[in-house]
Order: structure tokens, then C-alpha cells, then sequence
């Protein structure tokens, strides 16, 4: 049976291979929605990404949503820097002609969820936790109706990849993250600690571009640009994949190793806020409320994501 | 010319006197709506007792909205201790028969003022500030279309009344504030520093109750509750009035008076969180976001309270 | 029998009239010794202008020491938009001829109170408490030993003077003020929220001015230029005299009110940052470790001050 | 020529080796005196062990001095449950004979500095900062004298060894450490980044049994003792060696390889306080105050750590 799940995104080169790789793999995963939210790039250009990608997959009936524009409490930071002007550099992918829908994606999601059995549904986050936050705060009867958030997002052993300390999904809204770590429900977290070991090889990115159909294609397009800034940063052969890692944990849990430990974000201090800091040791006393992950396999994981983006158009 | 308004409350014995303030004066005030907020009490009875004041007023076809029940980041926490289990003890008010209107008062506030000109609806917050909050980041372009955000809360000259530093209404929901008065639309704060000025006397309690009509012997018998816990704090003649502030400033102006400067909410550290910092000589080169007032007229505040609610029935 | 004192300062106008009310009083004080520390200006300057004053008491067997030159933590803030270049602009004091003594002051007030019996004699403070703190920090013993801190520093009732929350001597160095309040020995606190009620209006000047000896001469030169900030920025009839305060408290401590409570120091959060918070109220459950005064008689603090300065040269 | 060194330490087993390492080597080192400060055990404790290390090591005449008992600001934080009720556990080393001497370690510090040619003194620093700390401040002028400050401390790409994300020297005194990174003068950092790679095998301490001599014999006997609590928390086949890495950087700084960088400590929030926020990548902007060393030769530091011990007694 499939599993029922809404993406939260702001393609974002890697948000846009992770929306192909869910959508490539129907018998386990149904996806009932996608919702936009500022942080790659803005609001407005995240949801024509997204609505973009549904096409390119052949899934134009898949209905995309717009939810915030902006953080909680902090002013928007995006990251032209890595993904281009569009956040979605790289392919030349034709303007969508799918509407965005007119409902907001903070009541998308609560309706979806009040309207659900509870624990039917999954929510993967991909960008920063405006929107889930944004629902929880508005109707926390959603909370103990979510089946699990995945989310990637964070960095404790691996450090941050916007500031010294923050991942920047976390960064951009650390007081989302805040409310969505505290809220109760099952959390799963792909941080760079896992992220970091999942990295596009040219090997990788060959296999990918051999595929030959038009989203694989794409998706080559787009991590070969958007590798460019981590290659100049870390010296590595291969840039790291982060947002798939989200899929491949709903389809290949055994691919992913970690604990479950208390996870709490930094929000008190400029020095150190966005860090996600995982007690991985249990030393502090505080509650285990998230499902910490650690450790990837690249190699079952880009067989994987070969493997799906195949079977798309 | 009436001025729209919605307000926003946690009624609250001082919440019920601003509401029927602003009810008794409709060639002034023109109430499109009243939205309730986690605050005083949970926000289901708060909802319920802002039912209760519009048919105590005579006025049962203003709408009654409810909005959060919790702040943005924080527990909530209530003052029982102040107003009672009912969060309007004292007079002995029957169940409403009005309904809750079904939409979120977020969504109401947000609509309402997309759906108006801009600069014709003036919002007046009563209690925390996560209503207003909420909207502004769920439609950031209602910030440019407010009149004029006129909202009890903060002390600066006079210290708190919650924690050593902080007012009620901005400690229960601190990122909630700090979102609404970094927003750029107008703010006329009315602080304790005001509210500490507005004493109800024992004169001032009699008067009321000599008035003799249902809404003015009600609100009598509200601040008579009320009062104990002030009272016994600080040993004062008379309990501050606080709410009505905020409709008697939209009234009658010239009795207060104030400043424009900077305010700033603390949210960084627990020792002072919720102090609600007012650069009154502008010493800290801050924009100067807020008309902070500073003092008010009790007497003229008294005259302008009991002379309409003998208009009420 | 007359109560042994080191005076730690910073002077300042204010404190070099504190300063000449202590040596105005020998039966009822013992000036044991006087350290600098780096406040209103720096420390060599200050050290200095203590050893005018001294001598301009006609006691210049009492010996001045210099303390630290920076706070722990901050880069170190002065304040000659009030007090002058030279910390003591106003009067025209000679080149001092006493030496400044070999000895470090923080060991000076660590050698004096571990050679003394326990409980016999007391700090005054009237500059920012990094001395103190460093003496605590090195000889821990000495907070068994100290019969009482006597400070003019903080502001509750009463905001700041150099940012919107935070008295000037305690914004210096919060971090040393922490150290202070938290030692254990008794402390009593002169805030602004007092010495805003003893102010030097012209009446009291003239009075000043009308003792006719070089004492009171000097001290009414020195009020007279320091007064100019306050009476720009508050508009009063006079300026407030802080550090007097200390002295005067030591010798009529009735004319000073207040009450015994925590008092706890902002060293966390910018917006803050210096803030005295006192729980006057208790509400927050934290020990009383200050005696903290918040209302004094200006008639009887200036018929003190008058009536010493007449028995100097 | 040797390099002239001063080392601060809290003894501790692995500063007891690292003490040795420095004593064994006098052709490269000349140990001027070490000063005991509080941390892995009571000040007392620690002075005492240091007194036992320099007569195990048959050089009583270093002297050893005693600093402070208790960091800036905090409450004294220890780690009994690492190096055991005396700090020292696992030998049995006899009581020592050398006295401690008189001068508190503070004025020690200072006063040799300020006596010698500027640039000539190298502060090895092995526990927390305090005593460095209350030197610069009490005076300043050390700042330009110090030739470099060599520090086992901190934590960045390992994370914490005490919280999640801090290691305990710089936890247990964060403000110190505060003052010590913005100093000025040159510091070299040996974080958990590098100890952690450095661990205490089998073979090796089998090989450091294997050479006879009471130091070696005791050493061994030390980290056999400390090392449980490390080889239960991470399951590694050896625990890490901390202290010792400071010394084996002065004798041979090509053993280890890092970058210039800022690095910060947390001292505002207390979810993250005391980590050491290192700039590796320079995205921050700050200034490069520290050489932070990242990785360090196992294979090269055992065989010198070996190769000095089998030259003791």
C-alpha cells in the first residue's frame, strides 16, 4: 500500500530531483500535494519550480500550492549564490502551463490533514519549516494527526553550510524550526551529517545523464550547476545530494542508519543560530523527539534514484 | 465619519469595558469584528465571552471570530489568577446564542483588510498579539493596507506585571510582538506606563454602577472582581483599567499624550523576555516604529467611559 | 565608633563629591582607602582625579591605588560626553602631589579584607564593579569577609541612563555586576530609581556655592558643568547626584526606603544588556541577595551633603 | 635555543603526560613554572597533582603555583567522573615534597611576562582559561608580551565532550575563554577535532608500559584509568589523548596541519554555550584570531610522546 504524503519544498535544484524520485515511485509513495515556501529562492519562483517539475514527470495532476513568503520572525535569506537566479539553474525547462492553486498552503495542509484519518499522513519537508510551523501554530490539532515529518534539514556532526553552525533550511527560519521540533509529533531528520556522505560523483552524474529520458536528463542539468559551489567549497569530488534523501529514507529505510535523541535549535544567540543541536549521547535529559539520522549509503542510494528516475518520462 | 476597526482580544474583565466602550460609540467607531486570542484564558472561552459582551451590548450582529489558541513559539500562559476560571468572573452573564462565526480570525483579518482599501481598517489588539502576527506572515501585504495598529501592551516607565519586567500581552506571545512591531504599519502603543495612570476608585466604581443599565452594572461588577489582585499587589486606591485605553485613544486623543521612538521586544533571554524596550530619548539610532504614549487623563478617561456606557442598554 | 570603608570610584563629579562626604565624616567613617577603576573615563585619569580630591579634602594620608583598566568582558565604554575630558571638568584642581600606591587595588581590597577581622568593613562602590568582581574571582574568601557592598549602580523603577535599560556604572561592566550580586555578601543598592529624587536644583547649588570653602567651591564648580547633560536630556529642575548617595546612606540610611529582593543582571541579550531586574514583587521565586533602596528624602540627603562639606578645608 | 614556556593546567591524567612530555624535552622546552587552575578537579587538587608530576619527573625545581579556584562567572563545573576523586587516579604517586609557592598564579603570570622580552613567553594552556583570563584584564599590557598562546580547548567539526556542543575546558569557564580568543595575541587551538584522533590504543599504551621508567609506568597507569569513560561513550579502540597535543605542537608543529580562522565561543545562549564557533571557511567576516588545527599524526605524536617519556626517570 502507498504511503500518503505532502511535500514542502522551494525547488532548489536537489527539492526538484526529490520531487522526481517520489513521483517516479507511485506503488509506495502517493503524493497528495506540493506546497511552496520562500527559501532557496522566493516564494513566487519556488512554486513555478515546482509546478515545472510536475510536468517534466508527466504528473501535472499533482497540485502545487503556494504557503509563505517569508520566516516567522526573521527576514528572508535565499541562496541565489547556489542555485542560480531561478533557484532551478541549469535545464532549460519550459514555463508551466498546470495552475498554481488558489488555496494557501498553510490551509492545504491543515485541511488535508483535519480531513484525514489521523497518522495517514506524511509530511517531507524539503525547505525551510515556515509552513508546517505556520499550520501547527494555527491549528495544533494537526499535530497529533501527522503520521511523521521528515524532514532534511540541520547539521550536528557535520557543521553548518550557510553560517559556521546552521544548515539552511534551519537558518532561514530557526523559530519554525523551534515549533516543529517541539510539537509532538514523529520526526525524522536527513541532516548534512547524512547528506554530506551522499555526494553526485561524475560516475553518478554520468549514470544519471545515460538514463536518456527527459527528467533524468534535467536532473542532470541541474546538479551539475548547482555543484559547482560546493566542489569550490570543500574540495570534494562530488557535491553533496540533500533533499532526496528525504524519498529514499520513506523508500529505503535500511539505506539510512542513526538514533533517536533529543534535537533543539538554537534560537536565543546570533553566533550560533540555526544550529541543530542533537544529544546524541543523551547527556542532556531533554525528550527524544526525533528520529536522528547519521550515517547514508551513497552507493544503495544513487542506485536508487538511477533506478526511479527511469521510469519517468 | 466612523472609523472601521477589529478588534482583536482575550476577554478579560478589562477586554468586555473596551469592547462596549467601542460598541457604545457607533458615529464613531464602526465595529466590523471581533476576534478572539489565547491570552487571559484558552481561547474557546475567550471566544465565548466576546459572544457574550455583543448581546450584552445589544449588538449581536457584529461578528465573533476565533483565531489562535496558542502563541507563536511559547506555552501558553493564562492569568486565572487575575480574571477568574471564566476569564470574565463578576457578573453573571448568560450563555451566548450568537453563533462563532466558522472562519479562522486570521483568515478574517487577513481577508477583511485585502478585501477593503488600504488604510481604512484600524486593528485593536487587546490581548497578545499572535493574531496579527499570524496574518502578517501567512499575507505580508496586509501591512501596507492597516490604518493603524493601536494595541494595549508593553511597559516601559512603569516595570511589569507578569514577570519583574514584562506585560501580560507581550510575554505570552514575545515573537508574536516582536513580528507586529517590526511590520512598518502605523502603532500606537497604550503600555501600563498609560494604564497604571487609569485607576477605577471607588468613586469611579460607584459612578459606574449609579449609571444603572445591564452593560454598565455588568462591567461594575467585571472590575470589581478584577481589582483584587491589584489591589492586594500594590496598594493603590484603585485597580488600571487597561483595555479601554485603546478605544478611548481612538476617541478622544488629546487625552493621552506620548511619543514617536523606537520600541523593541525582548526575546533572546529569559531574565527580561517580554520587556517591551522603548528608546524614548532615542539613544539607540533604532527607527522610531511606535507612537509610544506615555501618560493619560484619568479624569477625562473616566468622564468619556461612564457617559457612554449609559448609552448601552 | 566609626565604620571602616574602602571606596571604589570612578570619579566622576558625582563620586568625588561622594567622595569629600565620606572624608567630611571621620567620626562616623574610616576612609581606609580609595581604588580607581576605569568608568567615566579611564582608569589613569580617574586615579588622578582621586588624588585631588584627596588632597583637596586635606587628606592626603589617605592612600588611592589604581584597580583594573578594563571590564572582564566588554571593551570598555566611557563617558566624557557628561563629565568632561577630564572626568572632573568644572572646578580647577591642582596636579595632585600624593603618589599612587605600588599596589594593584584588587589586591589591596583582597590584602586588606583577608588581614581584617570578618564583618568589619565595607565596600562602597560608585563605579562599574570590576575591582570587586576580580577580587571575588581571585580570593573567593573575601565574600565571607566583607561586612557589606554599598552600591550606586542600577535602575529598575527608573530607566537607563546610557541605553534605554541600563544604569551607566553596571552597563560597564554587567558581567562584573553579576559576579557582584551573586557573591553572597550583603549588598545594598543605590539605583537611579533613587538618586533621580536628589537632585542638585539651583536653590541647593547656591547653598553650596555659599559654604565658601574650597571644598564646597569645587563641588559646586563640578555639579555645575556635570549637570548640563541631564537637565538637556530630562528637563528637571536639577540634575541627580548619584554616588553621594552611598555615602549618605551609610550615614542616615533613613532617609533612604526600599526593600530587600533579588536583583539579578541582563548579561545575555544586546537589547538589554546591563539591566538591573528587580523582583520587588517576588514573583519569580529568586533569592533576595539585595536591599534594594527605591525612594530617598532630598531635603535631608542635602542638609547632610551641605552640612559636611562646611566641616572641609 | 628552547623556547621558554609557562604551563596552566589541571591535572587531570592527561595533563600529568603533557607536563611530562614538556619536562622530557628541555633541549626544546624550558618549563618556567605551571600554574594550577580549577577544572577537572578542585584548585587544591590540582596544585597538588602538578607538585607530584614535576617530582615524578625528578624536576622539582619547576615551580608550581596556584591560580584561581573558580571560573569568571559560573559555578565550578568538575569532571570526577573522567579523572576520579583525585583528578589523578590510577598511580600512586607519593605525596610531593616541593612546596607550592606562595605567589598566586595570576601575578605569576604577570609578572613573568612583564619581566621578560616581549614575544619570548608561550602560555600552554591545558584547562580551562581562567587564570590567562584574569591576567589580561588585570593587566592588560601582558597582551603584547605573550609570544603565543598554545591551548588544548574547544570543539568544531568533533562536537562536544561535555554537552552536545561543548568541550569542557572552554565550557567550564566560557568568558574566560571569551576574553583569551579576543586578546590579540597569538593563539594556536588543539580542539576535540584533533585529540579525537589521537587515541590511546593498546599497542601504544602497551609500548608506554614497555618502557620501564617510573614516568612511563605511571603515565600508563593514568590513561588506563581515564580512559573508560571515553572508550564506553564512543566504542573506539583507544580514548583520545587531549593535553599532550599542545606540547607535541611546540616540539613538532608538522605532526598536525589546520587553518587561520576566527573562532568564537558561546557564551549568550545556554543550549550552546561554551562551543567554539570556528570560521573555517571565512563566511563570517570576523577576524582570523586563531591557527585552528583540524588533524593531527597519531602514528607521529605516539612515537614522540614514547620516544620523551623513555628519557625521564
Amino acid at each position: 500500500m502507498s504511503r500518503k504524503i505532502i511535500i514542502d519544498t522551494d525547488p532548489g535544484q536537489d527539492d526538484a530531483v526529490a520531487i522526481l524520485l517520489a513521483l517516479a515511485s507511485p506503488e509506495e509513495l502517493e503524493v497528495l500535494g506540493i506546497v511552496a515556501v520562500a527559501g532557496n529562492v522566493g516564494l513566487h519562483q519556488n512554486a513555478t519550480n515546482a509546478r515545472k517539475i510536475v510536468e517534466l514527470a508527466g504528473r501535472p495532476e499533482v497540485p502545487v500550492y503556494a504557503g509563505c513568503s517569508r520566516p516567522l520572525r526573521r527576514a528572508l535569506v535565499t541562496a541565489e549564490h547556489v542555485h542560480g537566479e531561478t533557484g532551478l539553474n541549469g535545464p532549460d525547462l519550459p514555463a508551466p502551463s498546470v495552475p498554481l492553486q488558489a488555496q494557501h498552503g498553510v490551509d492545504y495542509i491543515i485541511d488535508t490533514l483535519m480531513g484525514a484519518e489521523p497518522g495517514t499522513i506524511t509530511l517531507c519537508t524539503l525547505g525551510p519549516l515556515t509552513n508546517i510551523a505556520m499550520a501547527l501554530i494555527k491549528q495544533p490539532a494537526i499535530a497529533g494527526r501527522i503520521a511523521e515529518i521528515v524532514m532534511m534539514g540541520g547539521a550536528y556532526f557535520e557543521v553548518g553550510n550557510i553560517t559556521p553552525t546552521a544548515e539552511f533550511n534551519i537558518y532561514v527560519d530557526p523559530e519554525g524550526a523551534d515549533v516543529v521540533l517541539r510539537c509532538g509529533a514523529p520526526i525524522t531528520m536527513l541532516p548534512l551529517d547524512v547528506t554530506h556522505q551522499i555526494q553526485s560523483t561524475p560516475e553518478r552524474l554520468a549514470a544519471m545523464l545515460a538514463i536518456g529520458n527527459n527528467s533524468a536528463t534535467a536532473a542532470h542539468a541541474m546538479l551539475t550547476f548547482s555543484e559547482t559551489f560546493d566542489l569550490a567549497k570543500y574540495g570534494w569530488a562530488g557535491a553533496p545530494l540533500h533533499d532526496p534523501t528525504v524519498i529514499a529514507w520513506l523508500l529505503r529505510p535500511e539505506l539510512f542508519t542513526g538514533r533517536q535523541c533529543n534535537v533543539a535549535v538554537e534560537t536565543a544567540s546570533e553566533l550560533t543560530v540555526g544550529m541543530t543541536v542533537a544529544d546524541y549521547w543523551h547527556v542532556t535529559g531533554r525528550d527524544r523527539n526525533v528520529n536522528y539520522l547519521r550515517n547514508g549509503d551513497a552507493e544503495g542510494f544513487y542506485a536508487l534514484l538511477l533506478d526511479r528516475l527511469a521510469r519517468l518520462p
